[in-house]
C-alpha cells in the first residue's frame, strides 16, 4: 500500500522509470513559507551525478529538476511540490540481446513474480534512477532542517575491504579492470538535532531511519551508534552516563549514537549503511531466460558500469535522513498540549 | 503519528505501561475465518517468559492473554481482535529511591524531553513489557502464515563476544556475578515464503523488517543476507546465479538472503538483529537527577536483572517477522488484476 | 484497511461486540499534559445512556468507562489511552428464535456476504453499542478542544415529520404504540473555532466531518451550512460578503456554515445529519433465513426498542465532531514554517 | 496529513495550480495488467470540458492528458502512474485589479489564514481545475471497475429550484443574463456492484463516498438512498424486506440505496450531492481587501462564468465514485482467509 510513498506529515510520492519520459516526486505536507528554488535542488542532484567521481558510471547524465507546483514568488505555499527530472540518454536498444534474461542480483525476476509483467528496459522502478527523486525531495527537507540549524553529512567509510583513502583508489581500479564491483559502507551523522525528536514504540527515529536506508537499492544492513559492535560490549561500557552540559542534561559518552528509546538525546546522531557490490558487472554470469532455459548473462560492451554503488549513494543517504527528520520535526509539534 | 501502531492491512495498535493495569493490543485487519483461541497466544507468550531460561530476569511473570473481541465460535470474524495481558507483580515502591534520576541507557530522559512528563514508574511505554503485546499479535500473524505454510524461526547466535554454546553460559555467569550485562545477536529465517512478496521502493520487505526490528527496545543494528559482510565482497561473489529449480526459477546461492529489489525470491529469507547489552545493571553509575544535580544511580538490591536482553528477544523477533509477513501477504493480493 | 480506526494524528481504534466482554477504544496521539480522569468520560457516556430520555430503549445500561493506560497523576502522558466499557445485561438467548434470519434494515446479511461468518448475537460490530467507544474517545477530544476554547453542541431538530417540541412527543408516542420507529435530523454547531483549520482538497474539514457522520450507524445524509437548500439558491444570495469584524476579517452572513474551501472561516460551523428510522421495530417483517427460505422476522416481546435512534445519537454526533476537530487542530500545527 | 491524497490501496496524489505549468496526479497501487492508454483518460476529460454544454464556462480548454509512467506496452505494470494535464490559456493578468481582495465564496481568505500566503492567481489548489486530475485518475479506476462489470453513471437532477429539463434551460438563461449563478444536485448510481464491498465502522462505503463528494469544491451536502427524506419515514416503510432473488438473497425494495452497515447489498447503489451556486458571479459584491479596507469586488468583464458548477461536476462525481469503489474492491481481497 502506497509503496511509492514515504513519510507521514512531510510525505513524498515518487514515480517514473529509468527508460520512460522522466522520473519525479510530489512532496505533500511541506510547511508554507519555506524559501525554495530549483537551484537548491539541482545543487544536490549534481552531487549524485556520475561525473562527480572517477569511479562512478560513465553515463553522461545532466539531471536538472523542474519545479512544477507548490512554490510562488520563491517560497513554498503549502500546496504539493511536484518536481520532474526528465530522462536523457535513454537507449533501451542495447538491452536487446539480454532482454529475455534474468539479471543476476537484479529485481527483474522478482518483479515478474509479483506483477506478472516483464519489463526488460533498464530496471523499471528498481533502477537506481529512482534515487534522484529522493535526492530532490531530500533537498527540500534539508532546506527545512537548515531553518532549524540541523545539519546532515554522510561519507563513504569503507570500499570493499579497505577503509584508508589511498587503498580505496587501488581497490576500485582493480575492480574496474576486472569488470567486477565492490560493496561499501556509508556513515551519516546529524548535528544540531534537539533532544525529544522521534517517537516511542513503532515510530522510533532509528526504526524510521532503518526503513529509509533499507528501502534504498543495494542496501543490506543498517546500524546506529555502536551498532553490531554493541553486541560484544558490556552494559557498564555501553551505557552513557548522564551529566550536566552547557545546554542542560546530556550524556558524557555517546555509544547510543544520539538515541534512547527511539527519541533523540540531543547528542550527535550517527549511523551506518552497508551496500552490497554493484549487481551489474562486466563479467559473464550464469542465468536463465524467461522461458527457463539456462544461458549466460553478459552485459553489452560499453554498458554503464559503476564499480561501487555506495559512492554515489552518499547524497542519497543524506536525503533519506533529511526526509525522516523533516517528518519527525513536524510530528513532534503535537507531542505536548 | 500512530506511533503505537504497526502494519497496513494487518495492523496492530498496542497500549499499556509496565506499572498500570495491564498491556494489550488490538489487531485490525485479520481476515475472517482463521481458527484462533487463547492457547495459541499463550504458547507464544510462555516462550518469552523469564522462567524459561537460566539467564533471564527472575521476575515471576505468568503472562496470560485474554481475547476480548473478534473471535466467535473459535474463528476470527473480521472484527478487531483485542487481547489483554494483565500486569502482575507490579511494585512501583522499590523505584522510590531512584525516582528522580535519569537512568543510564534508558529512555526516561528522552521521554521527559519529548512530553514534558516524568513518569518514574518502570519504563512506561519504553518498557520491554510492551513486547508481550507484539508476541501476542505475532501469534495471530503466525497462525495466518501457517495456513499458507510459511514458517519463522529465530535463534540467538552471539552473546557478548562468544558464539559457541558452552562459552555463552560462562560469559553469562560472569556478567551475572559482576552485576553487568552483555549484548547479543539474534538471527531469524523464514521458510516457505513464495516468490513475489514485498513491494518495490519504500515498502521493500527488508525495509519493513528493518523498521520492525529497530522498533524493538535495545536494538542497534539490522542486516539481511550477507549484511555488513557484503560490503567487503565483490559483485562476482555476491550475485546469486539464476538456475532452474524443481519449482521453477530460483538462485543457486543465496547471498541476497531471499530478497531482490525488496521482493522475495522464494529462497530462505535470513536476517540478523543486534541487541545492545541490557541497560539495567547492578553496578553504580554516574548520572544526574531531574533537577540537574549530579548523583549516583544504583538499582535497588533484588531488582530484576536480565544479563542479556537478546535471549528473551528471540520470540519477539519472530513475532515482528510474522507481523511484517502477514501484512505483505495480504497487500500482495492486490498486485495483479 | 484499518476499518476500525479514525483520525490521523489524534487517532482512535475501537474494538468489541455488543455481546462480548465489553467494548473499548485506544486513543493514540493525544498530546501529553491534558488533565483527564474517568469522570470526564463517564459524564459524556451518561448523556448517551438510554434512561436519559422517555423515548429511548428501556435497556438498563449503566456504562462506566475504565481508563487502563496513558494517564499518570491525572494528566495524559503521550502514551496511548485505552478505555474499556464492560458489557452488562448481555443475553444472547433471546435472539435464539431469530438467529438464522436476515434482519431487515440490519447488517447481518452484508457482514455474511463480506466475511462468510454469520454472528447471530446482536449486531456485532454494526451494533450501536460501538458508538459508546466514540463517545468515550470524543470526551477526551472535547477535553483537548476546551483547552483551546472550542465548544461543540448538538440537538435533535426533527423527529419523523415534525420539528416542534410538543409534536415530537406525540409522534414518538404513536410510533411506540404501533411498534414502529421514526427517523430524525441532528444539527451540530461549533463555537470558537479559529479561522484556518482544516485542509485543502481531500482532507477538507467538511469532508472529514461527512465521513465521521456517515460512519455512524443509521445515517443517510450529511450537509453543511445551507446544505441541500443551497442547490436552490443564487450565487448572489449564497455568497457571504467579507467585512471587518472585531477580531479581523469575517463574513457578514454565514450561508457557507463556517467553511470555505475546506478550511474554517472563524464563523460558527453548522451541519446536519439525517438518521433513518430505527431498523429494529416490533412489527412482523418479511425476510429470508440463512438457508434462503422465506419467513417472517419478529423481534421477541420485551426486546429493546428505540423508537428513534437519532435521539441517542446527539452526544455521538458531538463526539465525532470533536474527534475531527482535535485531529485538525493538531494537523494544523505543521501548516506553516 | 497527506491532504492531497485519496484512497488506501488504490491511492492518488494530485498536484498543481490553475496558473502554474499544469496539474497532475500520481496513482499508486493500481494492479498490474490493466489495459490503459491516454485515449481512455482523454475521453473522460472531454466530458468535463467546458465546451460540452451551453451553460458552462466559455474558457477554451482542450485538456489532454499525458501518461508519464506506469504503463508499458499498453498495460499497467504495477508502478505508479503519473498523468500530467498541462495548463493552457493561463492569464493571471486579468486578476490584477482584484488581486488584493477577498473573493466572496472563495477560499483565498481561508488559505491566507492557514498558510500565511496570499496567492492571488486564480484559486491555487482550491481551483476547480484540480478536479481534472480526479477525472483522469477516475478514468483509470473506471477501467479497473469495468473489468469487474461495475458501471457508474451520474446525472444532474436539479438546477436551482427546477428539476424538469425545459425549465432548467430557462433558469440557466436567466442566471446568465443576470450575471448570477445557480446551485444544483447531481445523482449517481452504481450497477453491478457485488454484495459484500465496503467495510464496517469507520470505513463504511457510504462514509468514504461522503468524504469523496464533500472533498469536491462547492459541495454542501451528501445523501445515500432515501437520504434526508428517510428522517421523515417510519421503520416499517424504510426497512427493505429480504427476499430470494435470481442470484441469491436480495432486498425487495431499495430504500437503503444498496448499502447496509457500510457494506454493499448487491442492489443498485444510489446517492446525491448538493452543489452551492457558483461563487464567481458577474455582479458587484461587498468585500474587504488584504489590508482590511472595505471595497467592492467585481470580476473583470470577459471573465469565465459558469452559471452552475454542478453541470460540469457530473463526470467528476463519477470519477470520485470510481476511486472509492476501486479502493474498496482491492481492500475486500483481504476480508477472508
Amino acid at each position: 500500500m502506497a509503496s511509492n510513498s514515504f513519510g507521514n506529515i512531510f510525505r513524498i510520492m515518487t514515480w517514473g522509470e529509468s527508460h520512460g519520459k522522466g522520473v519525479g516526486v510530489v512532496i505533500d505536507g511541506c510547511p508554507a513559507g519555506l524559501p525554495l528554488d530549483e537551484a537548491v535542488i539541482n545543487a544536490e542532484l549534481e552531487r549524485r551525478a556520475p561525473g562527480k567521481s572517477l569511479y562512478t558510471s560513465p553515463r553522461k547524465e545532466v539531471d536538472t529538476a523542474e519545479i512544477y507546483s507548490g512554490v510562488f514568488e520563491g517560497v513554498t505555499t503549502g500546496a504539493p511540490i511536484m518536481i520532474i527530472i526528465p530522462n536523457r540518454d535513454v537507449d533501451s536498444g542495447k538491452y536487446e540481446p539480454i532482454k529475455n534474461q534474468m539479471r543476476p542480483g537484479h529485481a527483474n525476476f522478482t518483479y515478474l513474480e509479483k506483477y506478472g509483467i516483464f519489463d526488460w528496459r533498464g530496471g523499471g522502478r528498481s533502477s537506481a534512477r529512482e534515487t534522484a527523486c529522493r535526492v530532490a525531495a531530500g533537498a527540500v527537507a534539508k532546506q527545512l532542517l537548515q531553518h532549524f540549524d540541523i545539519d546532515i553529512t554522510a561519507d563513504i567509510v569503507q570500499i570493499g575491504e579497505v577503509t584508508s583513502c589511498s587503498d580505496k583508489k587501488a581497490a576500485l581500479d582493480k575492480a574496474m579492470k576486472e569488470g567486477d564491483s565492490l560493496g561499501g559502507i556509508v556513515q551519516f551523522s546529524i548535528e544540531g538535532l534537539p533532544a525529544g525528536l522521534g517517537d516511542p514504540v513503532y515510530e522510533k527515529l532509528e526504526a524510521n531511519l532503518a526503513k529509509a536506508m533499507m528501502s534504498l537499492p543495494a542496501t543490506k544492513g543498517f546500524e546506529i551508534g555502536e551498532g553490531f559492535s554493541s553486541a560484544a560490549m558490556k552494559g557498564s561500557e555501553h551505557n552513557d552516563p548522564f551529566i550536566m552540559g552547557e545546554a542542560g542534561i546530556t550524556t558524557e559518552t555517546n555509544h547510543a549514537g544520539g538515541m534512547l528509546g527511539g527519541i533523540s538525546t540531543g547528542n550527535l546522531l550517527i549511523g551506518r549503511v552497508a551496500f552490497k557490490p554493484t549487481s551489474s558487472i562486466m563479467q559473464p554470469q550464469k542465468t536463465v531466460d524467461v522461458e527457463g532455459q539456462e544461458t549466460t548473462f553478459q552485459l553489452p560492451k560499453g554498458s554503464r558500469h559503476d564499480p561501487c554503488v555506495a559512492i554515489r549513494a552518499v547524497p542519497v543517504v543524506e536525503a533519506m535522513v533529511a526526509l525522516v527528520l523533516a517528518d519527525a520535526l513536524l510530528m513532534n509539534r503535537s507531542a505536548k498540549l
